[in-house]
């Protein structure tokens, strides 16, 4: 069989209304056999940012799958609609940035298309629910077998938004980033990787670094688990996406240490 | 095959305890091969009007389907538990107007039974989880092929719970209308639509509108989407499910002109 | 077909982030053709007495199932990572004491392993993710057929972390419990069941009874349903999972009386 047994759905949605259900029932109608599984619709509305951080974590854990994503604040205005192959998933959601760290994630772009308005709706879409008239029918084609050229007109993958890199910048001794995001937990997910850390401080970075962010600097160690340190202490570690993060043992880094996504942070030798 | 590939499902129990996923749990019991779509769970508890709008805008996007949906505070009570044909849908719930305005949406009501206490549970039910003892169980069976009238006595449509209609009166060059629900974006749905504007105003309705409610008098744009007026400002639109609403682009109507679903609201000619 | 058809899942992950997306698509990998039912995924973060409650309550409802629950403060520490049959289900998680009362309510353990830290992980697993790296290849796995001793050694089920009993004492007109957990609508559910009401009061029970909690008495009515009482009015019933609680007719218990998971209330004869 051609197309996708599973379907990936990320929104800012939430899930006090319907709109993600009618995506589903969408869905259901046109790709009665696929498998969705919602990663979350939880992402803050219209933050592209966090939404494109959700998904970049997630989507390396999929099988080749179809990954829909919407946050949308633009919905109604010339910001195109988009599929793109990415390894081995196709991705499908406006063109404003939310697809592009899932894709650095994947490979990169294959091929790209400009979902045609009628891509897959019953039909003409509505002008704020996108979700449900463009990118859910056509997730869900393209989940059946239907290839991505018959959607839309090919575009040039250089001509799509994508973020700007997070910044990360390696010097001896010391390496300068930024929170790239926080999750349920208040773990503090820094742009830099444990590889910066060995570019930085050598191979054997040391046990105890200082973390330093505005005015305010704090001693912080470096371990595997939470639990390597005492509860209420703040630990550096390589996180479950491969990325750096400070969290505190059965706390909140985010609440503790009072920093939020976007925050400029640095780790530098106690 | 008879019976249905489809269970949409909207309830109040919230997320946070097993409410919902037990009642997953029987329906995968009865009926393994039918795909339960959650339409929210978020209800606020005991809220019928609201669970009533939501449900009756995802209904007409599902395959045809069974709809579940139970928003109860009167279990345990003489009121009626009930399984109505609806279009291409049948539902099952509560008999207190929570089903009414779906059936309205789906083009009225078909034949209709009183579940049987035991329609569906293998122990008689407990007298506060009908979701799981009588709801979830009648819904898979008829998902998997059991006719309606297996289900309970038949009982006259005419008797049915409806809720009241909301209100939408059409003056000459004025439109009275109520707030009838708010989304997680706080866009503002009104019971009117945009029949309702063009019978008012005639076939192409002024772009400048006042909008009224209490003593506090707004002009409005009339637009398609939300960028169609600068961030802040607040729009006219027809939504999603064909109704008016009034939104603020990249903000929340519901706080910016601090309304709430029943509030009366009056548009008219600047 | 051996196997199970269906994965039960509970965490205390939340949906904000994409952890529990993640795992979806781990099983979704791994068994293409289980069927992921969510239990919930809103236990507060560390809560694993909640979570036993939650799960325990739910899982009687399951056709035979993996019930794969993970909360999990030890995660990279020692503690053991789990996989034991108990009654038609097989669980997995963590050896905290979280799958313990559902053991208990699907009467008792049957074989247990302990599993293998590559037990189903395509790498070794993350020092901070084990549900994505252990558990959900576990639970997946079993859900395809894999023999439990094909995870990892067999472990003495005698030597199993389980939680301390909940108190219910029966003295002759009088039980002494304690609240086990509190759901979304605010009723307290006791640890004690209407046999030990029975026990205290013989076979019919006195309508009438006093609720007490450190200083504080407080009248209650028996009754069967929620609208058993006056709206605001407390009410003690049995509760869907067969143990005792206080409602409060249109309100919250919880609320209404100041009552918390773990505090000690009596029951005696006004």
């Amino acid at each position: 069989m051609t197309g996708y047994a599973v379907i990936g759905f990320l929104t800012d949605y939430g899930t006090e209304d319907g709109f993600v259900g009618t995506c589903h029932a969408v869905m259901a109608g046109l790709a009665p056999n696929a498998r969705v599984i919602d990663v979350t619709h939880q992402v803050p509305p219209g933050d592209v940012r966090r939404g494109a951080s959700v998904l970049a974590d997630s989507a390396p854990w999929f099988p080749p799958s179809v990954l829909l994503a919407v946050v949308d604040p633009g919905v109604g205005t010339a910001r195109r609609a988009i599929a793109v192959d990415a390894g081995p998933c196709v991705l499908v959601g406006p063109d404003n940035g939310l697809l592009s760290r899932t894709w650095e994630a994947l490979g990169g772009v294959g091929r790209a298309v400009a979902l045609a308005p009628h891509a897959g709706g019953r039909h003409g879409p509505s002008a704020t629910f996108h979700g449900r008239d463009v990118f859910a029918p056509a997730a869900a084609r393209l989940a059946t077998g239907t290839d991505l050229h018959a959607l839309g007109p090919r575009i040039d993958p250089a001509s799509l938004v994508t973020l700007p890199p997070a910044v990360v910048r390696v010097l001896p001794g010391r390496v300068e980033t930024e929170v790239l995001t926080v999750d349920r937990f208040g773990n503090l997910q820094l742009a830099a990787g444990p590889d910066d850390l060995r570019a930085a401080f050598g191979d054997e970075p040391p046990r105890a670094l200082l973390l330093a962010s505005g005015d305010v600097t704090r001693p912080v160690r470096r371990g595997r688990a939470f639990a390597d340190v005492a509860p209420g202490e703040p630990v550096l570690l390589t996180d479950s996406a491969g990325r750096l993060a400070v969290a505190v043992n059965q706390g909140s880094a985010a609440t503790a240490l009072g920093l939020a996504p976007g925050d400029a942070v640095r780790l530098s030798q106690r």
